[in-house]
């Protein structure tokens, strides 16, 4: 299989979605999502979910097209039923509605309930910061993560997204609570390789390094008992805020025929209202990056996507053999 | 040195404060945040701190009774000058303004300057959840942490805390996003105990296991090149929103002589005006404990600190003999 270019990733994408009466527009946003993914290094959020999507709308859990439930409870709070819709479309029309109004608010937040999944969360904060404004974005996801010192899967994989404008390109962090991703594990499974200790626990609640074990089992959460006391407070905060299920109740980012359970929330501020101007972030920015060396680069959140991107956008976004084998079922409108 | 009660520990720091002209009310509430580190087992924010207070009093780098400057700048976002003001009394005066007005805007950001060190944050975000809200609070601090493959001290400790009301004792986050405090590190020194490996590197930029050299260098982020990057999130953050210093430029915390540059942010919402109801937490959480076992019990944040906290209320807090010196002379005027 040749490598595809970013533009011929995102019409394959789009034919597919568009062949299941999925609107243009929609299917552009979707797509641009899952081909984002793929250029900036992370296919566990890629062209790989294409399938599972598609099935999903078959099943009727994801509605493309239904418009969403947007309404202003306050002038700095809205709530957000995406009524089934796919992620990307609901999160984006919901900033179409939050930017221009947090110029007048200093601050405004977002909750959303029945969108499905959003993909990786990098590109709807960098969009944020690129306005001049501050991000910050959470969402649940299906309990994968093993609380510190517990045994089975209890909490999501819940990301947590800053976006940070500066002088050049924005701030982006976007990173998951889990100390690795099912995806991650799913590619050791593939490969036959062992874990490395301490990743994942199996479906008893021991230790292993089995990945196929672990798949059934639970990942460890990152950074010891701080980053499971971090994800434990981004589900508790999203499922407050939004009325989304917690825990082992969530479903429907990873199955096929279960409505999406999991909530996200934005939360969108403008520095120029709290009279904050972002002098001195490039200075420092620069100061940070001068801490390391050639041998051992210090990185700023964004940097690495954005290098692989760049290179990307040249060589193009591999695909696995038998993601193309499936992707070409679906193209051909053969109902797999 | 016998054990002192909480209540004489209080008595003992507002004499100390009441006696340097920090009129009674405010000398309460400084008070009463040291000796609450103290009885949530976090030492290095208690009582021990009283003296550099004191320092920074004499030298007129926290001015007591000037009140604050307090903008709305809109219905949901406040700016405040602190004043050179002591940090809790600062903080609790926000909150008390910030609280009523959340009911009606759903979410208010306050961006806090030129406030001395709040101490511990678990108290401010405790006391906003047990009015049914839920808070994030951040704060920037001198530069301690080296950025992950980086040499030297340039991202603050930064801690993250989250409240979140349940039906019974809040859900309460608080932790720095250095892999262990200096001050624990100064304790290492004092028993001339090596520390573990990956805690830190020394004043070259060289992994050490010398808390003296330590103490001259840098701590590691938690968690690895994700704790970096949400430090590094949180201090960006912070400053963007605040337009106080960054990294190295951060003085006024640890120090006798330099004004508090730093900046602090607490984000309230309220899931009521958001159509959030709480429902499914307490049941949730009692899973997520039941995890655990009797000898790898699974807590949940704000577990610990409440389990010590009520021992600490029967046993009381223990005065390390030189800090207890230290104390006397202040009791008795001397003007050390």
């Amino acid at each position: 299989v040749p490598d595809l270019t970013a533009e011929a990733a995102r019409r394959l994408a789009e034919q597919v979605l568009t062949g299941l009466d999925v609107p243009a527009a929609e299917a552009a946003v979707q797509a641009a999502a899952l081909v984002e993914a793929d250029l900036r290094g992370h296919p566990s959020h890629g062209l790989i979910r294409l399938p599972r999507l598609v099935e999903r709308i078959r099943n009727k859990v994801i509605v493309a097209g239904a418009g969403l439930d947007l309404v202003w409870r306050t002038g700095s709070a809205v709530t957000v039923d995406g009524r089934r819709g796919l992620g990307p479309v609901v999160a984006h029309r919901v900033l179409d509605a939050v930017l221009p109004r947090v110029r007048e608010t200093g601050i405004v937040v977002a909750a959303i309930r029945r969108a499905n999944h959003l993909g990786i969360l990098a590109p709807y904060v960098e969009r944020v910061a690129r306005e001049g404004l501050v991000a910050i974005a959470t969402t649940t996801s299906e309990a994968l993560v093993h609380p510190w010192n517990g045994r089975t899967a209890q909490v999501g994989t819940n990301p947590l997204a800053v976006g940070v404008p500066t002088g050049g390109e924005p701030f982006v962090l976007d990173m998951a609570t889990g100390l690795v991703s099912m995806g991650r594990i799913l590619e050791y499974a593939s490969r036959g390789a062992a874990l490395p200790e301490g990743w994942a626990l199996d479906a008893d609640g021991e230790p292993t390094t089995d990945p196929v074990a672990a798949e059934r089992g639970s990942i460890a959460p990152f950074g010891g008992p701080k980053g499971y006391a971090l994800g434990l407070a981004l589900e508790l905060l999203v499922a407050t805020l939004t009325g989304t299920a917690l825990g082992t109740d969530v479903h429907g980012t990873l199955d096929g025929h279960q409505e999406a359970g999991k909530g996200d929330v934005f939360i969108v501020l403008d520095p120029a209202v709290l009279g904050g101007d972002g002098a001195g972030v490039d200075r420092y920015l620069a100061q940070v990056r001068a801490d390391g060396s050639p041998e051992r680069p210090v990185l700023v959140p964004g940097d690495r996507a954005r290098q692989v991107r760049a290179e990307r956008l040249r060589t193009g976004i591999t695909v696995p053999e038998s993601l193309w084998a499936r992707l070409s079922v679906l193209l051909d409108g053969d109902p797999a």
